[in-house]
């Protein structure tokens, strides 16, 4: 391995340790037990030590007393004493000259106030004293690259070793994650499991295997994303770097208590930013263990993405090919059909009374015929729209009677499969354990991966589809989407909410198209500034704190005349007196024709990924549809087009029947704008939101808007006085 | 096995012969060498006979020249012959007695025209003959009940007995549901894959095994249904039966070409139909081969559905209990609070820092204290808000170092679980097989069945839930949806289409609420209505076969007086005469207020379900949300609430921010009498859309209607001169 330093820290120590001495070893514990056999099943070529205070023997094996006793200074400790001795042992160490430790022990921030003023005394004095510590309360670590396997719980064997390495903030996950990797004959670079992320946390892990070159896949389970600016910077070396990032983030159920304007906030949940956020990272996000893993090795199998969506697929069943289809769909992956040429080919390879068509099934000739899918797996490759070849094939998960031809022959198919002109993928029809005897079977012929059925592999394929396009766009790229801070010139603090006039000021002074709009503390000025737009015009409240307007009748449409604008005026201020308001001025604009459609374009802060832009259907549409293209701040104005074109409401924009196609560059275009303002507003923004923006064909222009500031620490305290 | 008869037809003599013989038996053939295997490996009580004409020995045994010489008339024989010899075999086994066949020959109706020919000739002689016919084409069948497996496929053994009865529309597949359901530990009743379905097709076999007790769950992958009416029977006598059916029907991509009318033809997707069929019928629709299996082995080990969606779970990880609560969500389950007595006794068994919640992760001390599960399990399933209980845990992999301590905590959970207070499921983290070891601890301590893994064990959980729902109301109700015919009482075919003034006047005399129309032939009649009505007033064209009036200026809105309702009824007369139209009537309707929401109302006929009822919001929400409650009709009111329940616009018709909340029940109500006024139509039927159905409140009112009538024979004869 190489010798990646985070911060400073040199992680050899810890992760390639040449000696390791566990303090805390006893009988009694079954974590120091599977510890022990972990190190000495896993052949460390290194010295194990046992410190005991008490027992000269310890897993039939002598201990020492203290780590001042060692014949060296060990690279790492792995420490499972108990909590209150955590500390005194670590500043042990630490006097030996030890530079790295694993501390399996719990009892410290995950059970309350005591726990946690521990672990702040661990971290500050490790932080001091230039101790990398991992943990505490994790499993320890499995570098199974280099067969080092520091780790509290049983591993079940073989270790299978291979370039995914997997990252959790889950310890008793981790047992299921070795579990089906083995199963589906996935091989691991690296495991840990982080515990309570005190000193070292997920994205440095994530870093060195970044850095890490037995590692080509990192493998994440997610609680939480603590450092998101850390996190999407080493997402893009990733990216960079070619390694794919494929994570299971928990938490697709919760909706966030998130400070935000009714609409836009409604339309962005948690789940929904996470799923942006890591789209726009190139994390390949995934919602199962299973096909954590099953991408994982997909891709670690292909050395990273497919080249595109369209596959050639050979099969011995028509039931599968069907299911295929089906799932296809669903996954967005496409079946093209095959050019006459290869039809011909193919003719000439299946029965006579074969369909050629893609999926391909060769049918149940191939129990006469075993070279009927290989060969015709050479000739769909080498189609012209072919991105990727899948070969529905499996090991064997017995002997059969005849061992050593069924060893020929899937030598033979190894060899095809190896040379087809794209890549192959093999995929088994249901998803079952890769047994000891197909593992056998894959290693002495070097035979390719083997997808672990239809259903999740359809997903990884997917995913792996999604990744390469990524990644061959941030290679093609490296988008600029730097923003420009925006000032704010003119006379009103950035505080509370700032509703249509001032809200909307701003927005236009950037460049925001924005209806014209009169401020109007009497009916006189109000009358004046119709008279100005004229008639029909619209007068609306205008209110501190005042969101939805047209709940109290705070919205006049269709004012025909001077009479109208009046009544308008008198009806609406005392709708206001009445709420108590503290302002009871109005504006007056034009009266637009509703012949376009309304979007609401709104930001909102997200707690985790910062400023986030909503874009959907407006009006009524917003609760019906309840659908949102959502994309992390900055964006590009092709983010923009791309998410307005997923959007389920894209019919009516591209013009359903009967109504005006919209301009989808132009609205893209005011839609980044707006993205912009708001990422220029920075840090005192919390939401900002335009609705309706009125679009008809390519005029875009916002009718009403919002914009809520950050309370500074000053307004909080007076909140809560 | 009891003796079910289907039509006449006893299946004894099929599915369990106390005698087989092996027509064209051959050391050449691996489906001769297989199905003969397979036999000899189930212990085969009755005598099995190999005939060849010309060798005297194959696999090892002596073999027979032919059906005549053989010491005793079989019951069934297993044809293997080439496919021009299958009906001068079929006839000398008639002619010897036999009264079944099992055709595994191909090369039939699924070449063409000519293999077809003789496919029916067989079918033809078979029925005359009197013998029972499975094939050709298929792979015939295990009978594991009995240990009867004249099947030509390889089985992996051991073939785990059990009580899911398999039917599939694909032999291939049959290789890879045996081996995922041995993988899943669950055990099978009866397997075939049907062929061609010449003679026997799936329904016969489902009926079979509806009286078949060894049989709980049916399990079926369909290509396609061929019968639904008999389809549908025999689903309805499986739900009386309390067997569950699940099904995974494939084809959910394609769009069927549906003569409909266009707005509700784009909404009701073959998908959809078969969704909503299966759905009525009580038949659990899976996606996955996965599913499939693990949902009818859990309803198998469940004998039935689960009492309610309401879980309790207990698990040793907290990582996996919020991928449960995620899975949870997805799938419609749900975790209620555990009560304070539940809290208050599970605090005195866990660790003081574990969190009490559900989920409840019992937390790693579980290594220590493995008796932590099962005593929080027992008072997790005696909490009143539970209806099931879920314990994550799963078989042991390999022997561990003490397998005697293993067996005995596997046997006090086993106790423990199979005496909890409500249902308990054991659920495994990940899809993994159950290995051999696992298999034989869990049968020497009879453990209960293990779900695989949290993905597929929410769907199962989830299916088994719904179809216990389905299976209550079934047995509560029984509802009576028996429909009167609709007499066609006016001077006026029913052929092509009946646009607005027929369609509303069939509807309106059938009792559904249309808007008041009056048919207008001259400027003066139109002027005439319209008085009558009161200003304002709608003019739209009349002509047949025109179904977009609005696309040609066919329709004019908001006519306040004589003059505007002339002007309107020169230009839509014109634009009528422009277009070449036969007619040029109008009528004249009075203008309602479009404050309602427009819902669209419309029934099809599906090609295999009949005719099929689609409700959704109208106008441009057609297109854009393309969400349509689908039922196949007959309907009862309450089957319309509860789809009208299901759509996405439901926030809409509940009174999204400052709409009038919908009368529900009201809408169901005319729903429901148009339904029964397409059903009541009958044969003659083909479409009937009401677009727009306005809603205000309580009030419902067809403003537009269109039905299209199927073509007689003499019509679709005209229609290709």
């Amino acid at each position: 391995m190489t010798n990646p330093t985070i911060e400073g820290i040199d992680l050899r120590a810890l992760f390639e340790p040449r000696s390791i001495a566990l303090i805390g070893a006893t009988d009694k514990s079954p974590w120091s037990l599977n510890t022990f056999r972990n190190i000495k099943d896993s052949e460390f070529e290194g010295n194990v030590y046992l410190v005991n205070r008490r027992s000269a023997v310890v897993h039939g094996e002598k201990t020492y007393s203290a780590l001042a006793e060692l014949p060296e200074v060990v690279d790492l400790v792995f420490v499972m004493v108990p909590t209150t001795v955590v500390l005194p042992t670590l500043r042990d160490a630490v006097d030996q000259g030890v530079r790295a430790a694993v501390i399996l022990t719990s009892g410290f921030g995950e059970t309350g106030q005591e726990g946690k003023a521990l672990e702040d005394e661990i971290v500050a004095f490790s932080r001091a004293s230039g101790l990398t510590v991992l943990g505490p309360n994790g499993n320890g670590f499995i570098n199974a690259a280099e067969g080092i396997t520091p780790y509290g719980l049983p591993i079940g064997r073989p270790l299978l070793t291979g370039s995914v390495g997997f990252v959790l903030q889950s310890g008793a996950l981790a047992s299921s994650v070795l579990q089906f990797a083995q199963t589906r004959n996935v091989g691991l670079s690296f495991l840990t499991a982080m515990g309570n992320e005190s000193m070292m946390s997920v994205t440095d892990v994530m870093e060195y295997l970044v850095d890490d070159p037995a590692t080509s896949v990192i493998a994440l389970f997610l609680e939480s994303v603590r450092d998101p600016v850390e996190f999407r910077r080493i997402a893009h070396r990733a990216l960079q770097a070619g390694k794919p990032i494929v994570a299971l983030k928990i938490g697709r159920s919760a909706l966030g208590a998130r400070a935000a304007l009714a609409h836009t906030g409604a339309l962005v949940g948690d789940n929904s930013v996470i799923d942006a956020a890591f789209e726009q990272m190139g994390v390949i996000r995934v919602r199962s263990l299973e096909d954590l893993i099953l991408t994982a090795g997909l891709m670690a199998s292909l050395g990273g993405g497919l080249p595109g969506p369209r596959m050639g697929v050979v099969t011995p069943s028509g039931g599968a090919s069907e299911i295929i289809a089906d799932r296809a769909e669903d996954e967005g992956l496409q079946l093209p059909t095959f050019s006459a040429d290869t039809t011909h080919r193919l003719h000439e390879i299946v029965p006579d009374f074969a369909t050629v068509q893609n999926p391909l099934d060769v049918t149940g000739y191939v129990v006469i015929d075993r070279t009927l899918m290989r060969r015709s797996l050479a000739v769909v490759a080498e189609d012209d729209d072919v991105d990727f070849a899948v070969l529905l094939s499996e090991l064997p998960r017995v002997p059969g009677p005849d061992p050593d031809a069924a060893l020929t022959a899937y030598g033979e198919s190894a060899k095809n499969i190896r040379t087809t002109a794209v890549p192959t993928v093999v995929l088994s029809t249901v998803l079952t354990d890769v047994t000891d005897y197909g593992r056998s079977v894959s290693n002495s012929v070097d035979f390719p991966h083997v997808l672990g059925g239809i259903e999740h592999g359809m997903t990884a394929l997917s995913n792996a589809v999604r990744w390469g396009a990524l990644h061959r766009a941030t290679v093609a790229e490296n988008a600029d989407v730097a923003v420009d801070p925006v000032p704010l010139t003119f006379d009103r603090e950035p505080t509370g909410m700032w509703t249509e006039y001032s809200a909307g000021r701003l927005l236009a002074e950037q460049g925001v198209p924005v209806v014209p709009t009169t401020l109007a503390s009497t009916a006189e000025e109000a009358v004046t500034a119709a008279a100005e737009f004229g008639y029909p015009v619209v007068l609306k409240a205008v209110a501190d704190g005042l969101g939805h307007k047209s709940d109290i009748g705070g919205v006049r449409l269709n004012l025909h005349g001077p009479d109208a604008v009046r009544d308008a005026f008198d009806s609406v201020t005392s709708a206001l007196t009445e709420l108590g308001s503290r302002g009871v001025a109005t504006v007056v604009q034009p009266q637009r024709s509703m012949d376009g459609i309304e979007m609401l374009v709104g930001v909102v802060r997200d707690p985790v990924w910062g400023l986030t832009l909503a874009v959907g259907l407006g009006g009524v549409w917003v609760e019906v549809l309840a659908d949102a293209a959502v994309k992390v701040l900055p964006v590009t104005e092709n983010d923009v087009r791309q998410a307005i074109e997923g959007l389920r409401g894209i019919t009516l924009l591209k013009g359903a029947r009967g109504t005006t196609p919209v301009d989808l560059d132009a609205l893209a275009r005011t839609v980044k704008t707006v993205a912009d303002v708001a990422a220029g507003l920075g840090d005192r923004l919390q939401a900002l939101e335009i609705n309706p923006l009125m679009v008809n064909g390519s005029h875009c222009e916002a009718l009403d808007a919002l914009i809520t500031w950050t309370a500074t620490d000053e307004e909080k305290d007076e909140e809560f006085r």
